[in-house]
């Protein structure tokens, strides 16, 4: 049976573990270890009470990195997000999504924001199945708002906003 | 006249720019490139009130990325510090490191925390100097602390925890 609970700093390294795991379909190892650059520990450390993860049998299927803005406390914002590529399509990252709207909404959010790469056109149909607008971007690629250099140079962002109801 | 204010979302591009050039004496573009995925837009967009920025004539001086712990609200966290290496040792790292524990303490803070490369012993020394305490780690390097793998594999740190009086 699938168990969700609350992240805690321990799971770092299997988080950046199951990065360099799980992303080697689609990247260099390299580019896979750069992927998990993008959560350092502090996010285990400083916003695990809105993080999740999922196992089965103390085997790691999925994750969840999230916070509540601290300038805008209304909002909260998926971070980063990992599932077991063999255990996708099998609603782990909806679970995950619901478990943090739940938290969020228990802080007082309104909203959640996310962005993805445009590339990601998995990650772009699961956030619209899971009820988030596209935000209106700088120019279009294939259809899709994309806002350019968002993270930096060459880093363009498709960005997600959901309403909390 | 040196210039420090609140960092600002659109303070994101040029902090990103910043970190290619300043750091481009002890890396390689590649390594300096990764680098700034440790500051995604997110925390100019969430964690401003806590971070700030040294100008000069509009000129880019300095910038600290902090937040206060969601966690732990009693600790700051300092999460990234650059300062463009023509001023180095002219107190623009302790001008944004003083405004950083002002806000932390006005925040209800009563420690900050942060880490550094066991290689990067100008930060340590730094560190030293401002009232930071090294915290044990699991291994010693050249006399340091080290805390192995702390950020994933390979990623050892020093960590630093000072108190806020």
């Amino acid at each position: 049976m699938d168990r969700i609970r609350r992240a805690e700093e321990d799971d770092h390294a299997r988080i950046v573990e199951a990065i360099g795991t799980w992303w080697s379909d689609s990247r260099s190892p390299q580019a896979a270890r750069e992927l998990s650059m993008l959560v350092p520990r502090l996010f285990l450390q400083h916003f695990a009470g809105t993080s999740f993860v999922i196992e089965r049998d103390g085997g790691f299927l999925g994750f969840l990195v999230g916070f509540v803005s601290q300038d805008h406390p209304e909002q909260a914002y998926v971070h980063f997000v990992g599932v077991d590529p063999a255990r996708r399509r099998g609603g782990v990252a909806r679970r995950l999504y619901e478990a943090f709207f739940d938290i969020a909404r228990q802080a007082g959010c309104t909203t959640v924001k996310c962005v993805t790469s445009p590339v990601n056109t998995g990650s772009v149909g699961f956030h619209r199945r899971m009820g988030f607008s596209l935000v209106p971007g700088d120019h279009e690629v294939d259809g899709l708002p994309v806002q350019g250099d968002y993270d930096g140079l060459g880093q363009d962002r498709v960005c997600f906003v959901r309403e909390l109801a």
